[in-house]
């Protein structure tokens, strides 16, 4: 049987020296565990943008839909500002999302015990913090039609549809009902049903899918309040699904409450292929940092975590994944430090390729 | 010339108990200030639907649009769950919002400095937080048609539309601008003009209308990061411009930050009038609470200071509207506390009427 295979879109910013690290990891799964993968290479956002003049060219795009797992690292950039909205680096990965269809976008948001103090919110209200949200990520207002800015009598108007099917929803809520199952059986779903008929919908879906999971207890929770409920008593949540907007900020809105963007992964995953794997993206939470691009300062953790996720989800390596898990929760247990995980008078800071000589020691 | 006109609409679960303490706060100004104001009452929400099947009957809409100013309560309630959409209490309040025209919702989000220790946030993070939130509050995908749900082939798809003209995102933007000359001249204004395209229009229209503005600093962020932000260091922002949908959430969240929801107002705002003052509506930010309804043990904070809005937004009365607001303060100063201001171990809270009692001794 020939070798499960990875594309490598190490992208834009840090993203390129984040991706390096996870290199080194694949290399000693390679070496010491005898997983081997074969790895690729192209480019998306604006690194595709200066080479293509598309965020996404269609031969990426088909080694994207060809492989077994993509690993992306992260697009945009100040450069990239001024494009058109069509060519931004941001299109590459949203159409990444949608050729592949990659529905379920799960987000992890977790807090490391050595990093509890790292939150913004009291420490007692996040130590233990393990919520996995869970974002339809293929539709809604992301990709609904009509959308543009169109002139009407003497002025422009900006117009974008929120545009879900049941069949759209359905399955996003079986994927976060079957984690669900793996995780606390709770699951809460946050729409706004009091102020939009696609919330209406959304809620209805939800309701008759969870008939097919009876261990699991549902709630309903409207966005605005999950927004404050994440804010006021995060723990009470186990995996929450809402739809791609909402996703998008209640999402980082649960990131940011760990106090460690640097090291949250996630995982986009699609329909089972031929083989039985979803297709699949795994990338880190975090954006491509343009402030502390090139600097070797980076924390290549989020971005191996989103490989550990890989590894569990489109490799079915549960073991493995949780022996880099523990490999990354060890480093930070013995206070290794990149520079995003330090307050201001901690000492100094580990470079990029030392979390990864760190990470890589602990395997 | 006539006393200023006042309709209160106290609404369901809670509204009642804390709009009858802003009924003494009113009676008061009346008595020792000479501020007196014609007050008439009528029905919103669960209370309207009871007692004429619609959330909002004709005859009270037509009052709000004659009144100076309405000052609501809240609406909403289990009891009305199952409802038609249509008929759902959030509807009455729609309307009048819709059809008083209130396009400029101002949340302000502060942390009392007695409370500080409420927050989910590690203290210094919000001590002496002060935030503007201006929410558009007559658009977006509140208003948007088409939508519905609606048959498509097989199955049902729901629909609802994010819409916006340059009029409209125009006229929210100087409401934010004019405030932020006001107060610390910083403007962040928020969308995902990276996803929408009606983003887009509303980033270069408020970079547009930010021309008249030349000393207010105007910085755009997309909303996730908004509300990643606003987890991280709410502190870094003064007036936040947003859309109806956003807002909703991020003002929450921004709500939320404060640990005191129970103290939190608003003002939604609309063109002048004939006599020069906005059309407007004020209303706690909290909701209508019906777990604690009918106990007295509501914070009736957050609806005595809409009134302190409206007497600087509706009556120019900014001497009065500060008296009130020092009113609030020193009580929470003193250690009068409602049960939503306790800690588990921390005596014994004061009622609603108790809370008044005191407001109206330190008036
Ligand atoms: C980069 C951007 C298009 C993207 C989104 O809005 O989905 C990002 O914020 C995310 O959450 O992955
Ligand atoms: C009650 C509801 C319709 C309303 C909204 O969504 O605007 C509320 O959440 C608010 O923020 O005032």
């Amino acid at each position: 049987m020939s070798n499960p295979s990875l594309l490598i879109l190490a992208g834009d910013g840090i993203g390129p020296e984040v991706m390096a690290q996870v290199q080194r990891i694949i290399g000693w799964y390679g070496d010491k565990r005898g997983l081997n993968f074969d790895v690729s290479e192209d480019l998306v956002g604006g690194a595709a943008y200066d080479a293509h003049g598309t965020p996404l060219h269609d031969d990426t795009m088909a080694k994207a839909q060809a492989v077994d797992a993509v690993l992306l690292g992260a697009v945009g950039g100040p450069k990239y500002d001024d494009l058109d909205f069509s060519v931004k680096p941001e299109r590459g990965l949203l159409r990444l999302r949608k050729e592949m269809d990659l529905f379920a976008n799960l987000r992890p948001a977790q807090c490391f015990d050595a990093l509890s103090e790292f939150s913004s919110l009291k420490t007692e209200l996040v130590s233990g913090l393990d919520i996995m949200i869970v974002r339809e990520l293929t539709s809604g207002v992301y990709f609904g039609e009509p959308r543009g800015i169109f002139e009407e009598g003497n002025q422009r108007v900006g117009i974008n549809t929120q545009r879900y099917t049941e069949a759209e929803i359905e399955r996003g809520a079986r994927a976060a009902f079957e984690l669900a199952m793996k995780r606390d059986k709770r699951l809460c779903s946050m729409e706004k049903a009091n102020v939009m008929e696609s919330g209406i919908l959304w809620r209805e879906v939800v309701t008759e899918v969870s008939k097919d999971y009876p261990e699991v207890a549902l709630s309903h929770m409207y966005a605005d309040n999950g927004a404050m409920q994440l804010v006021r008593a995060p723990k009470q949540f186990d995996v929450i699904y809402t739809d791609n907007l909402f996703g998008d900020i209640l999402s980082d809105c649960a990131a940011m409450l760990t106090g460690s963007l640097g090291m949250l992964p996630s995982a986009s995953l699609g329909a089972p292929m031929e083989n039985g794997r979803p297709k699949a993206l795994y990338e880190p939470v975090h954006g491509s940092a343009p402030d502390i691009t090139g600097q070797c300062k980076a924390n290549p953790s989020a971005c191996i975590l989103s490989f550990a996720m890989a590894l569990r989800y489109s490799f079915d390596q549960g073991a493995e994944a949780d022996r880099l898990e523990a490999a990354v929760e060890k480093v930070l247990a013995d206070g290794v430090r990149t520079a995003d995980l330090m307050q201001a008078n901690d000492g100094t800071p580990v470079s990029t390729t030392e979390m990864g000589d760190a990470i890589l020691a602990a395997l």
